[in-house]
């Protein structure tokens, strides 16, 4: 009976840099081989980073393809490497002149190629791409249209690419090739709903098929996606054998025994708040790892959003290099300077007040004549918080650190934050966490140890941008808002399904009105990490100019 | 011999407003049958403006084209209306509940549909999905597969949309069923490349089929997108018979003789300068329009680019809803307050001049303590810079009027350019304008009368905002930097290949390198008129993090 020992390697990929990722593969394939491992496998793309983007349609990644081709054979050297990267499509094979530095690689595949003691020996070509949320595999890809089956010493390998999972027709036609196992590498971001998901799919395919299947997910952070890795193997009745860690990269290892794929290592699922809280850590870490930022500025309001975004801060990058600033103004109560002071202690953070009141005091006297006949309205609010933004940014100019914004997922949809004022930095952490969500994390984060004052949490939330203001002076309570923006934005429910469902006529119109005119401060916002099914970003295109009404 | 009055309705529509592109339909339609025209034709997704994005995932789609349907039914009554709108695909009808407000518009087709004297005639699937560059209409739409002629009181007419008349394979297939001339209905934006384009593709197509084709585009703008219109009509042997303006809404009538498409029609084709020009001027004024926004306000320095901004604002909104801002401090020459001061005067708009002394001298005092020890660097460069964006958006905020942006496509490129501080604003008016380009536009807007002071475009360009600062400090003369921008940009040249055409290779790298690292301050930029084949924003989608080497 042929044994063997596969290992799925979920890998944290950059995008573009074709050389640490490739020195990434070289050391999991020397300790495979040290640890007798026959079949490495990583994710999908796992070579250029996922999503690569526009990058892929420059002439030079031909180039980059080809060298990494000799790497690649090299690195398999003694075993059987399994890894997802772009490969030219035939067509293009047949037009393309080496010589040509302006050859546009317009017809790409996006494959799953295996390696075997230094060749090439065979590809898939992924049949499903996906073109909506935030995926634009079809600007970048051609499909393939033929199942594949590797046979590698004597086992029969199945070969999918992570969409092409989800579709029963393809696994069936994989199957139908006579296969022993498949293995599907992935490059699929975190949301909320997404692992129950996956698991349902997986063991509905192999146990309908009769067949396992090793799911090898990439992990960490790019951009605004966030890839959760939890790669996992079910074996042919479904049942879940093997289970990788979330958002940690690391090694899975399974055995082939000769009639089903078998393991041993299982980690619980983790809550939904551990979750949900890792993603957005491993998101903050990863884009300034990216980047090669170190060190970040975050504006401390004594507010629970900034709270919890600076222990977001300090998890990701570690105290030492988080610099916390308060920014008092008139309106701004002692017990936020307090409790600011008081976090910023516990975590052992750099700490700085800056107050605002001269810079806004000579702003106001610059514009006094034009302001002149003028009622007072948001303008002088939307000042002070755009003197706080000259603050941190003047800060993180002279520091080289980055400024991450505090603002959640309900003040985005609703325009309740300040262009160039608290939108102002690199990195929005909690852009796509509802306020309802900020608090369950806040009590979360605070769970052995109190890392953000109890009162932060407790206090009515204001913006401290006028005497006495209170969110709930011009918002529904949070918990209502966010079940409102969630059907509106993350279940495209028009007004009118909103209302029909037990939501006041007047408040729901109001607020789908201040989600759609609020466009263009979206679409100046900073990155942030998508956690739900739906974020802002490349996951939801919407026209500024729009005149669509209710 | 059946002879037919065309109307070709070269449209402005707005994106999402299918009431007031229905009342311009309706509007159009009665003009038509008072001047007997037999065949009315509005552009590609005239019904929804385009591109609608996301708006087209909307369930409430479904009952919007629902009451849509009877209302063309409507228009059409005494002539055939041709118009371009998204329909359901067949599969999606199958399964629609009309009491189901959550079914959600997962398969439409971008559809050329066919009333006539009041009842839907036939329609015509779009064939060829462009989903590259700016376009992504696999994420909304399925493909059509069949050709189409619709038979209209003896006369066939083959229907085509858009990219469809790019490929010869679609246009024979239709031609293949036997059509005495084409109907294509588009939304193609313009380019300065594209219309030389449109003429070689029409006239290939109508000449090698021996087919007359109407080719009736949109005109207007729609966020980063502007349609030049320009429509026209090629006779079976190719030659242009009827030619519509630029940036104009307007009708094109041609005739059906029996044997082919006459008109009487034509217009020169404007200069270079002048269509670029008029495309942006188009961008401002349609941004302004759909957004409901009337009043500009410009941050004017002295220099050409603000100077050619304002004129452009000028040009779209009339003197009378722009408010010009010079905003001096320690650096500002003498000449550039005179100039500006002069420019505003020539152009008769409000002119402010605040100064950003006193709160820069704040900035820095409060600033002090953090900075010691720190040598002076950008940081201080930044502050004045985003002192005046404080300044620009406190009047925007007052006054109800959106600020424009002043910078160019070279500077976005290289990030030459303060976030929060120039880039601040809702509409970057030169945003895809080559430095190179901007003097060319300045020359031509003074062709008749010096609308931009001569001193504003013959002394060299600086920034002013550190001492006796040149522009040609830090960045090649603008003539090779735009080449080097525009092959490493526009035409994804490694810098290598642009090396290799002659260009020196430190400088080559460094400013590809300027490039890459500044695509995070290019991802919060406002929109802007697109203008080249290739403009930042959606048109070019580059990872931040991006470790992509040369």
């Amino acid at each position: 009976m042929t044994q063997r020992s596969i290992r799925l390697f979920q890998m944290n990929a950059t995008v573009g840099d074709f050389s640490k990722n490739l020195q990434k593969l070289e050391r999991a394939a020397d300790q495979a081989r040290a640890d007798g491992i026959s079949i490495l496998i990583a994710p999908e793309l796992a070579l250029t980073g996922y999503p690569p983007e526009d990058l892929l349609l420059r002439p030079a990644l031909i180039q980059k393809l080809d060298v990494a081709e000799t790497k690649l054979c090299e690195i398999s050297e003694g075993l059987t490497l399994c890894i997802g990267l772009p490969t030219l499509a035939p067509k293009m094979l047949r037009d393309y002149d080496p010589g040509d530095l302006s050859f546009k690689p317009t017809s790409l595949n996006n494959s799953l190629v295996i390696y075997q003691c230094g060749r090439r020996l065979t590809e898939y070509h992924k049949n499903s791409l996906p073109n909506y949320q935030v995926f634009d595999e079809r600007r970048y890809f051609v499909a393939g249209t033929e199942p594949k089956v590797c046979a590698i010493e004597g086992i029969r390998i199945g070969l999918l690419v992570c969409e092409d999972v989800w579709v029963p027709e393809i696994v069936e036609a994989t199957c139908a090739l006579g296969v022993d196992f498949i293995v599907v590498v992935n490059a699929s971001p975190f949301a909320e709903t997404k692992i129950a998901e996956r698991y349902w799919h997986l063991r509905d395919r192999a146990s309908k098929n009769h067949t396992p299947i090793a799911y090898v997910n990439m992990v960490g952070g790019q951009d605004e996606l966030v890839f959760d890795g939890g790669s996992f193997v079910v074996d042919r009745r479904g049942e879940v054998v093997a289970q990788a860690n979330f958002f940690a990269e690391e090694m899975l290892d399974v055995t082939w025994n000769g009639a089903d794929l078998v393991g041993s290592r299982l980690v619980a699922l983790p809550s939904k708040d551990w979750l949900l809280y890792e993603a957005i850590v491993t998101g903050v870490r990863d884009y300034f790892a990216k980047t090669g930022f170190k060190k970040a500025v975050v504006g401390l309001s004594g507010g629970i959003d900034s709270a919890l975004t600076l222990v977001c801060a300090v998890d990701a990058l570690g105290a030492e290099n988080v610099h916390a600033v308060m920014m008092p103004y008139l309106y701004t109560a002692e017990i936020s300077v307090t409790d600011a002071t008081r976090q910023a202690e516990v975590l052992g953070c750099e700490f700085s007040i800056l107050s605002i009141e001269p810079m806004v005091r000579e702003f106001m006297g610059m514009l006094g004549p034009s302001f002149e006949g003028h009622p007072v309205d948001a303008t002088e609010e939307n000042i002070q918080s755009r003197c706080r933004g000259v603050l941190l940014m003047a800060l993180s100019n002279k520091t080289n650190a980055l400024v991450l914004t505090t603002g959640n997922k309900s003040e985005m949809a609703v325009g309740y934050a300040t262009l160039y004022g608290d939108m102002a930095g690199g990195f929005a952490v909690l852009k796509d966490v509802w306020k309802t969500r900020v608090y369950d994390l806040a009590r979360f984060v605070n769970r052995d140890r109190e890392v953000i004052p109890e009162r932060v949490i407790s206090r009515p939330p204001s913006a401290e941008l006028a005497p006495g203001q209170a969110d709930s002076d011009s918002l529904p309570p949070y918990n209502r808002l966010d079940q409102m923006l969630s059907l509106y934005i993350e279940s495209d429910q028009s007004p009118q399904a909103i209302i029909d469902s037990g939501f006041d006529s007047k408040e729901v119109k109001r607020i789908c009105r201040l989600v759609d005119i609020n466009e263009y401060k979206r679409r100046q916002s900073a990155v942030g990490p998508r956690v739900t099914a739906r974020g802002f970003g490349r996951d939801r295109r919407y026209p500024i100019a729009n005149r669509w009404s209710f």
